[in-house]
Formats: C-alpha cells, sequence, structure tokens
C-alpha cells in the first residue's frame, strides 16, 4: 500500500492541476493552506496571516514552487512537500511576498484560487493581478480530490474505525445528571486516544437540543428519557477525516419517536442501497427523503443527505437534490438522513461510504439501532 | 463586571460598525462566521461551506439581519445574537442565499468583507455585486477589536491563567525517551483540563526542532541534554485565546545555550518595558531586537517581536518592523522575541501583555526563566 504522501502519487497530481489550468486558460494557481495544498503537496501549513502560498503555474510555464515565510521554510521543507523539488521562495518579515508572486507570474488573464483563501488575500491578489479573471481551485482540485486512490480510501478506512471506537464507548458516558459539556469533553478526549491527532466537532443534542442538526453542546443537563443525538469527528495525523453519528437514548423512548427512528433507519438503509455506479447523487438523496417523506416527515428532514469527505470533513461530492452529478467508483461521502422536531427531539444515523463496483461500502459500522443506556 | 456578550455592548459595536461603514462609503458589511462575526453578536458560527452571513447595512439604510442555514437557525438564535433584535433569515438547501442578499442590498457601490472570509464567498457576492469596490472589515472591526473592552481585559486574564496552570504541568512531561508527540498529546489534554474549550496550536520543538518556530511536533525523541521549546495556546469558551511560550531544558544546558538564553531573558524583558501608551509598536520590536543584535544574535531572530491576540491568537496589533501605529491603552499583545540556529536548537519567551496606563501588564506569570528538568 503506497501512503498518502507517496511522492510518485503527489508529482502526478501536481502535473494534473498543472494540466487543467492549461485547458482552462489559467496562468497558474495560487493554493494557500488547507486541504489542497496538503492534497498537492503533503504539507499542512499552519493556516495564518502570513501568506504562504504554492504557485502551480499551468502545464508550460513553469514549475510549481512554495512561497513561505523564513520562520516556516524548516518545517515545509520537512513535511513531504521537502521530497517533491519544489522550489521554496521564502521571505522575511518586512517583505512583500503578494509582489514577489506578482512579479514572477507576470501579466495573467487568469488566475485560479484556493477556494478557502482569505478575503484578505484574495483582495491582495486581485491588486497584483488587476486584469486577470478570478477562478476557484475546485475547478481543478474539486475534480481530482472527489476520486479517492486506494491510499486515500485506506485512510478513511483507519479514521472510520478510529471513530467507531468512540460511539462504542459513547454508552458509558451517557448518565442522566451529567451535562452535554461533560460528555462532550469525554468525547474529545476519547477523539484523541483512538488516534485522531484532532478534535473537529463533538455534537452531544439531549432532548430539545437534539433538534438542531449542527448545535455543539451546552450545559444542559442529561434527563431520563431524553434522547440524544452524538455526532462527531476528528482528523487523522495524515490528514483524513472521520465523522459518525449515532443516536441514544436514556432508558426506553416514547412509541412516537420509535416509530420515528424506525422510519429513520429504513431511509438511511435505502440511501445505502441506493448507492451504484453512475447513479445521480440527488437519486441518493430522493430514496432516503422518499422514505421520510411517505412516512409524513418530509417536513422534518430539514438538510441534505449528505456530503463528501477526505482531507475535509465537508468537500463535494453533495448529496442532495439537484446534484445531477454521477457517483463514480473511489468517492467517499456521507449518508445521513435526520428527522427533527424543533424545541422536542432529533435523531440521525450517519456513516461515511465509499463508492464502489458492488454499491456502498460502510466505513462506519457501530449497530445502527436506537442504542439504548 | 459585564460579560464579553452584554448585549449593550454588542449593540453598541453594531451600531459602531454600521456608522463607520457610512464613513467610508459602503452599503454594508458582509460577516461570514469567524471572530468578526462572534465580536459583533456573540454567535460563534461553525465556519462551513452554506452560507452563514451578518448583513450590517451601513447607517441609514436598514437593521442588521442573519442569514442562515435552517438547520443551524435554532442554535443562531440560541446564542447570544438571539437577544440583539436581529432579524433571521433562513433558508432552505436549494436555495441560493447570495442572490437573497444581493436582492434585499440592491445596486452597491461599496462592500465590505469579513478578512477571512473564504474565496468562494468571496467570488460569490463578486457575482452578485458586479459594480461595487470590494474592502475589507478590518478597516472597520479591526479599529474596534483592537481596544479590548474591561470584559475583554478580564476574559483574556482568564486565559492567561489557565495556560499558565499548563506550562507548570509542563516540567513533569518532558522525559528523555519521549516523542513530541507524546508530549503534545498530554499537553493537549491539560489544555482542555484547565477550563480551554479547544486546543489551538501545540508546539514542542525539541534540540534541533526548536530552531523552527512553527514547527508543531513530530516522533522526534527526547533526549538527555535537549532545550524545547513549548509554544501553546487554546479557546475559553467565551471565545478568547491564549498564547504563551516557556523554553525547557532537559538536564544543564550548554554554555553557549546559556549565554543565548541571558540575551533572549533580557532583550523580552526590555520590550515589555517598552510599552507604553502613544509609543510606536515598531519601537517595541526594536526594543528586543537591539539587545538581540547587540549580543550578535540578530540574524538568528527571525521573526516579529508579537502579534495582537484576543478572540482570534493572531490578530492586529503586529509588533514588527514599519508598524507606525501607536500603542493604545487596551491593546493586547504578545511579546516573543526568539533565537533560533537552524539544525542545532532554539528559544523563545512570551507573554501575552495589556497596555495599560502604567506600561506593560503581563497575563502570563509562569517564571521566563530557562526552566531545568
Amino acid at each position: 500500500m503506497t501512503s498518502v504522501t507517496d511522492p510518485y502519487e503527489l508529482k502526478q497530481r501536481l502535473h494534473a492541476a498543472a494540466t487543467r489550468s492549461i485547458e482552462l486558460g489559467l496562468n497558474a494557481l495560487l493554493i494557500t493552506p488547507g486541504a489542497d495544498l496538503r492534497y498537492l503537496t503533503g504539507y499542512a501549513a499552519p493556516d495564518l496571516e502570513r501568506l504562504t502560498c504554492l504557485v502551480v503555474p499551468a502545464l508550460g510555464k513553469g514549475d510549481p514552487y512554495l512561497v513561505v515565510p523564513e520562520l516556516e521554510a524548516d518545517q515545509a521543507q520537512a513535511s513531504p512537500l521537502g521530497r517533491l523539488d519544489i522550489q521554496s521562495v521564502s521571505y522575511g518579515e518586512t517583505a512583500d511576498p503578494y509582489a514577489e508572486i506578482g512579479r514572477r507570474i507576470g501579466a495573467a488573464s487568469g488566475i485560479g484560487l484556493a477556494n478557502r483563501m482569505w478575503a484578505e488575500k484574495v483582495l491582495a491578489f486581485r491588486a497584483v493581478f488587476p486584469k486577470a479573471e478570478l477562478s476557484l481551485s475546485d475547478a481543478i482540485l474539486g475534480q481530482l480530490r472527489i476520486v479517492k486512490s486506494q491510499a486515500e480510501i485506506e485512510a478513511l478506512t483507519q479514521a472510520g474505525r478510529a471513530i467507531d471506537r468512540v460511539h462504542a464507548r459513547v454508552p458509558e458516558l451517557l448518565r442522566a445528571g451529567r451535562s452535554e459539556r461533560e460528555v462532550a469533553r469525554d468525547i474529545a478526549e476519547a477523539i484523541l486516544d483512538t488516534g485522531h491527532e484532532s478534535v473537529d466537532f463533538v455534537i452531544v443534542g439531549s432532548g430539545p437540543n437534539g433538534a438542531s442538526p449542527h448545535h455543539g453542546y451546552n450545559d444542559r443537563i442529561l434527563e431520563p428519557g431524553d434522547q440524544i443525538v452524538v455526532d462527531i469527528g476528528g482528523t487523522m495525523p495524515d490528514g483524513y477525516c472521520s465523522d459518525c453519528t449515532r443516536t441514544y437514548s436514556l432508558g426506553e423512548p416514547s412509541e412516537e419517536f420509535n416509530r420515528l427512528y424506525r422510519v429513520l433507519y429504513e431511509a438511511q438503509e435505502a440511501a445505502r442501497v441506493a448507492v451504484e455506479q453512475a447513479v445521480p447523487f440527488e437519486q441518493i438523496d430522493a430514496a432516503a427523503r422518499d422514505v421520510i417523506s411517505a412516512a409524513g416527515y418530509g417536513e422534518q428532514f430539514l438538510h441534505r443527505t449528505g456530503h463528501g469527505i477526505g482531507l475535509e470533513t465537508h468537500e463535494p461530492p453533495y448529496v442532495v437534490e439537484g446534484n445531477k452529478e454521477l457517483v463514480r467508483i473511489g468517492n467517499t461521502f456521507s449518508i445521513e438522513p435526520g428527522i427533527y422536531f424543533s424545541g422536542r427531539f432529533g435523531a440521525r444515523i450517519e456513516d461515511i461510504v465509499v463508492a464502489t463496483a458492488e454499491g456502498a461500502e460502510s466505513l462506519n459500522n457501530q449497530p445502527r439501532e436506537l442504542v439504548i443506556v
């Protein structure tokens, strides 16, 4: 198994990005810290106010180089980027790295920017390339990153197993009388204990808080009879992310909740079964939504069915109405329908799946049934 | 003591932002998730691909409103923003929130954007406001955020005490034979244990890794005789950040290192003493740099002396050559000179200080001497 930062694969990616850039009429692609930079070079750069920027000239316009603050030059070279023969252009505290890139690229008609570049950097490049049309890196990197390599699928498999181990511990953390915050603190520790390098998010949505899909946690005290949505994720040392949701119940739930949960369970399964090569993503969304709507909960399923995952927790492809892109082998994404009654309770089941020739393979495998604690 | 999210203070900030916007000829300020949004409303919104945007029309052009994904509408209202009479404009998964904002603002000649808005959102607004000049929020928010209120200084004081408690525990974690990664893992836990809500960064730069100022940590094993730069920070539940560096030594250091460290110690003190109302920030940088240069280490001090801190770890004011801004009472910033010998070792001492009428008051108070473990 090659690593996710195998130099040969990274060079292939850089070459593909340069090739696609010339096809799209760009002079260069400007990649600031984030998933695109890590994908192309293996460098997990700090995303700070000083400019770090990988410049990928379009094919035939020169070799890629990294503009980097002097104080970060060593760590860039110590990363997998250091094995790629990428020239390092370091600068001191009073230099203008934007002007330096402007001089090196010259007059430009098309510049691609990392999707998550900060506005302050976008406007600084805007001033340096006043005549260039600015576009986004996802037109180039998005098409590469959306299909995962074997090494990336293995990395996401490991991330999935790690977060499964956290969910396996969650029942012992959920006790009436504890606050969401206390539970979240223990979960954060478990996320690190299971091999993640960082905690990306911890949602402990108990009782009515479960109806707010991106709730996080607060000081609400868990009560007997609560249902609790636990949606958690972290980043592994290699940069790949986990994301998994299970719903728990402190004691037996009401008949109403049981009925709702059974519908949700069937909807999540229907969406997993709908995953097939060359099926449009909106069809997977519809598979879950049809089950939920038929049961009368359509209004309560207020988000899309899923999102891609890789070096970012949320990335293309999105499993949403209107997305007519077709599933490709190697796509990795979440399937996470939910049903929410504002002010009362919520429920969600989420797995990360990889699309294979045989359909969806789930990278999360804790039981999907309601866990009664 | 009022809280950092006192509704009256938040409304004052919103009013000041609207007033300054009209003075600068803007139609509106568009604030996506991040420190600016939290500063204006108390809402710590998730920064994701769906648009969340506080629209602050310039004075006389209407009231502020929050455009928010339907699935996050409840949590926005549950935050301090919910006490501000800010209209919530929520949208579903297939709506276009950019077009909605475009319709509401109408033809615009000037639009201010949050400094850290993602490029993909910048270009989406660019398309919606084709004739508007785009500028950055720091022209407005920067001038407000740079002077901290009493409540903010109290919050930073608590953050400083919390990270001091972590440094107090660091000596017991540093043992020959442990890896930087193991130490970093324990420090991350201590950052959470001491009251932070999240770990922002952990630098454990041992031996030659100490010479790379933003190193992070890796699998290097600590050895007897190592000097170790430990630079750590987190965010407290109220959003305010800590950041503090101390340098440790596993056993007695060499005479060369001792000499260097004494110079560094004096430089850091000189910079703290140089803090005074109406002194230009570059003069504080020079105070540290002069000491280090006079001792012959000028080339080895390869970064500025400090950065502002508040709701972001790095924010204005920057303590750097060329910054002629004058110190104001209520500014909070780091003083962190360092000396680095690439491939050998490094040392840094960092405190967060607040500028008072009596000069710098340090919010970090662990001993600054080299800690011999």
